[in-house]
């Protein structure tokens, strides 16, 4: 797809405007707005939830569908709470928490650098009368079952990937898989974060796409490597400039006490680089740790070597709305026009725009061969039909929606048959045979791919 | 596709045989198995979270993308508590408990006919030292913030519907709606069912497809027939025999307060008729709930009679694991074949079928063609390649699994360029140009939508 820029442009330069435009078109909008939104949730509207199911089964066609050595998986959020003493949740997945003695507020204990929200100057909470750090588990609890006993106490998942380790036997046994072999999960998780922020950045329900890749201790490198080259590449593919993604390997003392190697991939967010997706060497950890935490050997044998072995796992974990929120943000343009107008518009990679085509009759007059044109491409993929307002306003608002293609029937498309496609980034416009539109879009929208 | 049955066929008749397929083949096993499994949390493996998506997929492109009166939405499981206080289930959503002054345990009061599980002999529980009944709340409840007081309680949502009419405003106006239209979801939802059972018929976590659609009072009648007939139609698209689903409206006793008409759609498990969809009039009552409990007005203008009214609702609700189990149940048959041999199969409509085409190379020999032909086909559809073992018990596995079709590559193919198709259900095998195999697949697995 042609990316030619009008003269100026403006990227995003603050949330600001991306949240309000998000809410406005029903991408992303709080939570129970009406009643005050809740802190840390966020609700996908009409044009969210087919950005974030686009990206999804972008997903899952590359990591499980066109791969043989890829097994899926839909574990259930709530499961045994010794899920979670084995992974070490339950001990260690905490921060550091300091009380103020005089407001009662509560702090992260590596947050006290910022201005104290009761004091009326800007002092910082670190000069309020504050107790030592104390750890708070980050994990929500519930209670299952008609008792209040300890027994009944459950969590909800603080990750997908743990799920796919107490079924790693059922799932390897019921698929036939040998080593190597992966299996790869998308759905809910959920933290306790104690200030979320960023928008959906850091929330405190999220989804995440998380593959654990199992293998041979002698293999290990290879596979993160090839695992790290293959997350690169569905980042590079969903259109993000070079200079707006980066890998960061962690340092040793970043590093999970488990883990050989990790690296985050970095996108440059208006608020800075921060990690959409984590690939990490986790070693034999998690499937040694739930072997003797269920009594049960998830150990396998080489069938030619006759070796009994804890397999290691390679992990691939991305944040879907983070990696939403990435498009959003590396979307978004405010151009000045030739004429003097503004114009905002998502400039969304095809794969992931919520809309694919809008058809657009110039006048109502001819509604009838324009919804006829949209019957027919609607077999094709998602597309969108309007009306009212006049024709610069309608590509406006396909342009804040990030639709790809603009379809217009016009009183001459009457006469040749032809219809007139406008292209979003570039605003070009094509005379078009109404026979081959289906082809032509087609051909068009996977041009980039 | 044709039905033709072998001449001794038994339908499933009880659930035992069912869930052992399911867990062997990996469509649907107990969470946590390595635990001893958590009651009422079901995991779904790689064959039952394709045959679950390919119906959420159904579902999304039948109620929300082929219609331009419907939009979709996608929210959070967590939402603001007044959400539930407003919607009646803080008050009313719960069970009559009963406890035993002896053992401490606890019973739902309407179940006290079932055996004492702590007494030797078979006594049943009402013969027990019971308390009065007490209402139990069957929300799921957590807490959020690092605070531990009454403000952070927080509830999993019990049904998915409530954000749809939280978000009503949100929605109707940054998708620029005008009545009638639908707000549609898919998502999890949570109930602290005390008594799980009938595998994942009734279940703790569970996934919903809803649709309110909000109408003018004049039109109730209407769009509730329309509803009810589009979603028997689904159904039925899905394969169900007739003498397997039915409908059975609610008694008058039976309707909440606040409904005028509900029709349950109901289908003959093993375990009986259970409901696995209902079509309702939730009148005004949702959305009036929130507007006095928001203090924000959740009403419409009628554009041309200017009349002010809060819509009414029409709710189709999908248990999506339901249908998964009723489809399931359906499908399962023990065929006693022509040779005495007895095949297990599982006559899933193709639409839903996990997999679509099994390719088979007769030998290992023929591995690189056979590959070949399955990189063609898994542009198109889910394909699966299989090798190991003869051909007879490769075609078990493939029915057993729910595969329409099983493409052979023998050595004959090398020379005319030909493989053998055979059909699932009938046996019955067609020789099939390699050139021409995609399309007569598609044809074929289109061929009873």
């Amino acid at each position: 797809m042609t990316r030619d820029m009008p003269d100026a442009s403006r990227r995003l330069e603050h949330m600001d405007e991306l949240v309000s435009l998000c809410a406005r078109r029903g991408f992303i909008f709080a939570s129970s707005e009406i009643y005050g939104g809740i802190n840390g949730f966020w609700d996908y509207g009409p044009l969210g939830v087919e950005l974030k199911n686009n990206l999804k089964s972008l997903w899952w066609q590359r990591v499980v569908r066109e791969r043989e050595d890829v097994e899926g998986l839909d574990s259930s959020i709530i499961s045994h709470p010794r899920t979670w003493e084995a992974s070490g949740h339950v001990e260690h997945f905490s921060d550091p928490m300091v009380d103020c003695r005089t407001c009662k507020r509560r702090f992260r204990a590596d947050q006290t650098d910022e201005a104290c929200p009761e004091a009326p100057s800007q002092r910082r909470v670190s000069e309020c009368d504050l107790t030592e750090p104390r750890n708070f588990n980050l994990m929500l609890q519930t209670r299952l079952g008609a008792s209040e006993d300890a027994a009944s106490l459950a969590y909800l998942r603080a990750e997908t990937c743990q799920p796919i380790f107490t079924d790693f036997k059922r799932v390897r046994e019921s698929a036939r898989q040998k080593l190597p072999f992966g299996i790869a999960q998308i759905g809910k998780a959920f933290r306790n974060e104690i200030n979320p922020r960023n928008f959906t950045f850091r929330s405190r329900e999220f989804e995440q796409a998380e593959l654990e890749f199992f293998c041979h201790g002698s293999e290990r490198e290879k596979w993160f490597q090839h695992w790290l080259e293959e997350r690169l590449a569905f980042h590079r593919g969903l259109g993000f400039d070079a200079d707006h993604l980066r890998t960061r390997p962690h340092d040793s003392d970043e590093l999970a006490h488990y883990a050989r190697q990790a690296v985050d991939v970095e996108f440059l967010f208006p608020f800075g680089w921060q990690e959409i997706e984590g690939i990490h060497d986790r070693g034999d950890w998690d499937l040694s740790r739930h072997s003797e935490y269920a009594g049960k050997d998830l150990g396998v044998t080489d069938l030619e070597t006759k070796e009994r072995f804890v397999p290691m796992v390679i992990e691939t974990s991305v944040g879907i709305d983070r990696t939403c929120l990435a498009l959003l943000c590396h979307a978004y343009r405010v151009e000045t026009l030739a004429e003097g107008d503004e114009r905002t518009v998502l400039r969304l990679h095809p794969a992931v725009a919520p809309i694919k085509a809008a058809v657009l009759p110039l006048s109502k007059k001819l509604a009838d061969p324009a919804r006829a044109i949209q019957s027919e491409l609607r077999r094709h993929f998602n597309v969108f039909y309007d009306e009212a307002g006049n024709i610069g306003r309608r590509y406006r608002r396909q342009d804040e929606a990030g639709t790809p293609f603009c379809v217009t029937y016009d009183f001459d498309s009457q006469e040749d048959g032809k219809v007139t496609v406008r292209e979003r980034d570039s605003m070009a416009q094509d005379r078009v045979a109404v026979d081959g539109l289906a082809a032509y879009l087609r051909e068009r929208l996977e041009r980039t791919d």
